[in-house]
């Protein structure tokens, strides 16, 4: 069934998709799917057919909830809420319900990247927003800490734990924040990818398409009393956290089909063996695939500072005489996609290559990639 | 291949399902899904895992904006946008835009039943509604339009031509509405089972799950022009029409693989014969079910005013010595679903039973429902 370079169905190679998201699904995930699209666990109908308020879906969401509970030890303290409208609905969501928490009236973000900017940018609709440090340009390295300005007191101090576009991960809480403010965390393209403790987080939010799921769902984890201080009355229903928890998420029909697949991904990383599993397969992929950048002799460029290199997200240039050499870069993309590897342009922020290396993503496929990387030096020299 | 009940695949039945939804989706656009399940029109993935800025998915997109556009021959000015977050979603976003368009900051609510009065109270989260017509309870029936309290120049005038749960359909927008008045209809329960004129609507929209997708995913038909008058800066970005009409509904992640059912669905109606084959067969299946009820000397009975009798959404309850009889609506259901149909109970706001005839609904299936209906008169009377 499986070929060197993917699988096979009968007809058609599977490619390996290491593009930035919606990204590529494990096999057995998409089999099963696939194998129960006309009757979903006797029910006689696909699970999208059926009426979010059905026994067979409150079982999917139910599942879903424990499971994810069960992945991240998720005390009972904290809400697991169900969300349209992907990471950009939150970043609306966090200022709306918390930009007024504190009298400082203010929020904190750290900006180091593409989607961290976008948060902020999206709070200051609705109030005040202090950039933590200056408005980088090109996002390759974050600021010491002790060169931070922080508000005295903010309604709550907000980061971004990986940007997809730069690379540019934060494995940890800041240690300089102080342990009263609310911290909230974009985890988009790092979420269970390694364990964390979210009894650190105020809001953890995640869109699904990269490490859990399809496009069209994300989770936040929320600290439940948090809600209980908020007093905006003017929220959007779809975007109230409140709303959301007296409903189990089911105020207004859920994207149930999404849900369906998430529940599928959280069964198979508990197959996998949880996030300690996924953190040693992350690592093993990024660390080889830097390994060949960093042998490489300047041939392959990644310009993150090492202390934050994303394991999900690792953006490269090919460099030819001290240059970025963009026929090279585009020979490679080539060469990639005529060996079934697919999506590893890299974003036009940045250009280059990017490679993302989400749950979904195997080892086996990774190796395919390095051999490649080890041939195209050697032949592109 | 097919039994009387419903479709075989060689292990399972598959259900008719009358839920008022997620509703059934035709069984060739499944079996479709199934077979490119794999591997999508050549990509070696599925169309969920691939970048929303491919080319695979590109196609998709402008696809269905295609055709959509021909099914109801919509103009160049109007918009055809792609939300998340369901009519929920624009019951904030069309008051955020639009209530303080005209000098007299109201929107006019025409509220005919439970959906119409959701979105009246959401509106009045962020300013001022009249209500046309007093609060109903029972919403049975529409008041004669002479007797509506319209304001002199509205913002906005907004109704919900089909109430899913109370059974009541406008056909027409109502024609006490000054021309000049923008009009706002929620259509999620019955869009495309009718041809109607876009031009007469400033914005019309429709979550998918009913008549053409599944959750997750709402369409939006909008006059652009309005869009210049507007001036609020504190609109959500998920839910910004100027956002998603300068970027083709790709600001951020769409609901890619939602997107990709409804082109399939927009592809599926086409070949029926468009909206004046989908509006015969909604005619055919609502006609004959309303004839069995009234001709059940009161042992079925839908109480809503037959001018306003919905095609796609039919409450009954079935009565014996004047009163519903709960204890044989319970034994309806249960025989119902022992012949393989199946969500037809009322919503709780109603009781009884509830006949949902969305597109997917073939004639055949409604046969097989009237024939139970017939039998279950017979042996019950």
């Amino acid at each position: 069934m499986t070929s060197n370079n993917g699988h096979t169905n009968g007809h058609a190679v599977r490619k390996i998709n290491f593009g930035a998201g919606p990204a590529q699904l494990p096999l057995e995930v998409l089999e099963s799917v696939q194998a129960e699209f006309l009757d979903f666990n006797g029910t006689g109908t696909n699970i999208m057919e059926l009426s979010h308020r059905s026994t067979a879906f409150a079982k999917v969401i139910e599942d879903a909830e424990q499971d994810i509970r069960d992945i991240l030890s998720i005390p009972d303290s904290y809400a697991v809420l169900f969300f349209q409208g992907g990471a950009t609905g939150q970043f609306s969501a966090v200022p709306l319900h918390f930009l007024n928490l504190k009298p400082s009236q203010t929020a904190d973000y750290l900006v180091t990247g593409y989607w961290s900017e976008k948060a902020a940018k999206e709070a200051e609709k609705f109030g005040k927003v202090n950039w933590v440090i200056p408005k980088g340009s090109k996002y390759q390295d974050v600021p010491d800490e002790d060169t931070w300005k922080l508000t005295e007191d903010p309604s709550y101090f907000y980061y971004c734990s990986n940007e997809t576009i730069h690379g540019i991960e934060l494995i940890d809480v800041p240690a300089i924040v102080p342990k009263h403010v609310p911290i909230i965390c974009d985890m988009s393209s790092n979420f269970l990818t390694r364990p964390f403790d979210v009894t650190k987080y105020a809001v953890v939010f995640s869109s699904a398409q990269k490490n859990f799921g399809i496009s069209g769902l994300t989770l936040v984890i929320l600290r439940k009393d948090l809600i209980e201080k908020t007093c905006n009355k003017s929220i959007p229903t779809i975007l109230d956290y409140k709303i959301h928890i007296d409903n189990g998420s089911m105020y207004n029909t859920p994207p149930t089909f999404s849900i369906y697949i998430t529940n599928k991904m959280f069964n198979w990383i508990k197959q996998q063996g949880g996030l300690k599993a996924m953190n040693e397969l992350s690592h093993k992929k990024s660390s080889r695939i830097y390994e060949i950048i960093d042998q490489s002799n300047g041939f392959y460029i990644n310009s993150i500072n090492k202390k934050y290199r994303s394991r999900t997200n690792i953006p490269f240039r090919i460099v030819t005489n001290g240059l970025p050499n963009e026929k090279l870069e585009t020979l490679f993309l080539k060469q990639a996609s005529q060996l079934n590897m697919i999506e590893l342009k890299g974003h036009r922020a940045v250009g280059g290559i990017r490679v993302s290396l989400y749950n979904g993503i195997t080892l086996e496929q990774t190796n395919i990639l390095i051999d490649f990387m080890r041939t195209f030096q050697t032949n592109n020299n």
